[in-house]
């Protein structure tokens, strides 16, 4: 083995809370597309600086969809026009535009404003990055090498993503029902031990498939007959391992059979004609 | 199906660079350990305000190896604390004590001065939320369901665990190598778009396990004799499907080949005596 290099700081991974706080993004290009993606996800009121020539079309679609709630058809020219752009002080500013003069002009008026700002590219311009995500509705999985691997984290999200089923985000929807519908029935602050054992049991007994099918009769029964017995809920029909059976399986199984009935012929052939 | 809950905000998940920044973090107790462990691994520069009764064993260990930078062993009384413990601004404030009136100043304190704040247990007075997280060296990995399933967000990350190895840290450092060796031979702006598909084609190429092994050797060797030609490295050894066989795959082959053997006497038995 050889030399190890050193590692990027990897950053404290966090999700921000961005719901209706006014955003600032310039540019309309490519990137500025996948980073309006993330904007909206996070519900931010979004105002968008970028010259009506050169949009992308998805930056186009958003701002044609109200995604984008204002946006100024002007080239960035000066760090003024960002002060006369806020109807309030910006949580977060966002640049992916071409030009480094500009963009560490931005930079520069961000941080002396406490602002904490993305420079597309330039990481010493930036006080956050943005990583390799996975969404399924309420659920969201971000990767970060820390910058070292992009096509790595890309790789590892491809990974991820087939372990977190399309189901996991209706899963996530059912058991916060569930949980809620608990909370209800039995709110006593002393069972709070009690009600996070009894749902950790049950997300544990039960796979997301069968959570994102569980509908409110079920819950319902659950909450009145099992949970006062501090019970996991019994599923009914097939045992829980044969749910898991893949066509991976399947195909090992076929080709151990054939083996094994060659194997058999190849003996009893032996054993019975001497 | 019955309906769905609406989806709590999700929030925009970032990676936020706190490397040598100043965080302050209120608390002693089991969940401040847990925040120390991420501030910890962002290399933060930490000043802890906890009372010397009460610690959690964790943090009296960080303290001990000096992970926490500067210690105040007070109770936190009033704001004024805040301000005289900070040698400059705080980038980042954290509470995780259980006076809700306390941390509800602390909260205020730091939104007068634009300072991210989360106060532990309480939604409205954070900014910004944690996540069940997997950590591999430079890898991270949040899974966040938007407060709405944390125990899901524990499960779902047990399933990521899976399919991220141990040795994926590895393979992130060595392929962060071979990529500075690369750029360092064929430094051309021109070539960038080579070089992304260069470092894509072998990161798909190769499972994790053999690039987490790639040695310098091997590297030189692909960067002076396969990027030259564009060509995807060609590895010794077993073919590549020989890498994934699995306890279960043979569990399921004999199985097969019980079941097949016995058909096959059945079968041999009848024909050769009928």
């Amino acid at each position: 083995m050889a030399s190890t290099t050193t590692h990027a700081a990897g950053g404290l991974l966090i999700a921000w809370q961005l719901r209706d706080r006014p955003v600032l993004l310039v540019g309309g290009g490519g990137v500025a597309a996948s980073r309006l993606v993330h904007l909206t996800h996070a519900n931010a009121h979004i105002t968008l600086l970028a010259p009506r020539d050169g949009l992308h079309p998805d930056v186009r679609a958003a701002i044609d969809s109200g995604a984008v709630h204002v946006w100024r058809d002007d080239v960035y020219r000066e760090s003024a026009q960002l002060q006369l752009s806020a109807e309030r002080d910006y949580d977060m500013v966002l640049t992916a535009i071409d030009d480094a003069d500009k963009s560490r002009e931005i930079c520069a008026w961000c941080r002396a404003r406490r602002i904490p700002v993305n420079v597309a590219d330039v990481p010493p311009e930036c006080d956050f990055f943005f990583g390799s995500m996975v969404r399924r509705g309420p659920l969201q999985i971000m990767v970060s090498t820390g910058g070292q691997g992009p096509r790595l984290a890309r790789i590892l999200r491809q990974r991820i993503e087939t372990v977190v089923p399309p189901c996991a985000a209706e899963a996530i929807d059912r058991v916060g029902h569930l949980r809620m519908l608990l909370r209800q029935a039995a709110p006593d602050a002393e069972l709070s031990a009690d009600r996070m054992d009894w749902m950790t049991q049950i997300c544990e007994a039960y796979t997301l498939e069968e959570l994102a099918a569980l509908d409110d009769a079920t819950a319902h029964a659950w909450i009145t007959k099992d949970w006062p017995r501090r019970r996991v809920p019994r599923r009914g029909g097939r045992p829980p391992w044969l749910f898991d059976i893949r066509a991976r399986d399947v195909a090992w199984a076929l080709g151990g059979a054939c083996v094994g009935a060659l194997q058999a012929v190849y003996w009893y052939h032996r054993a019975v004609r001497p």
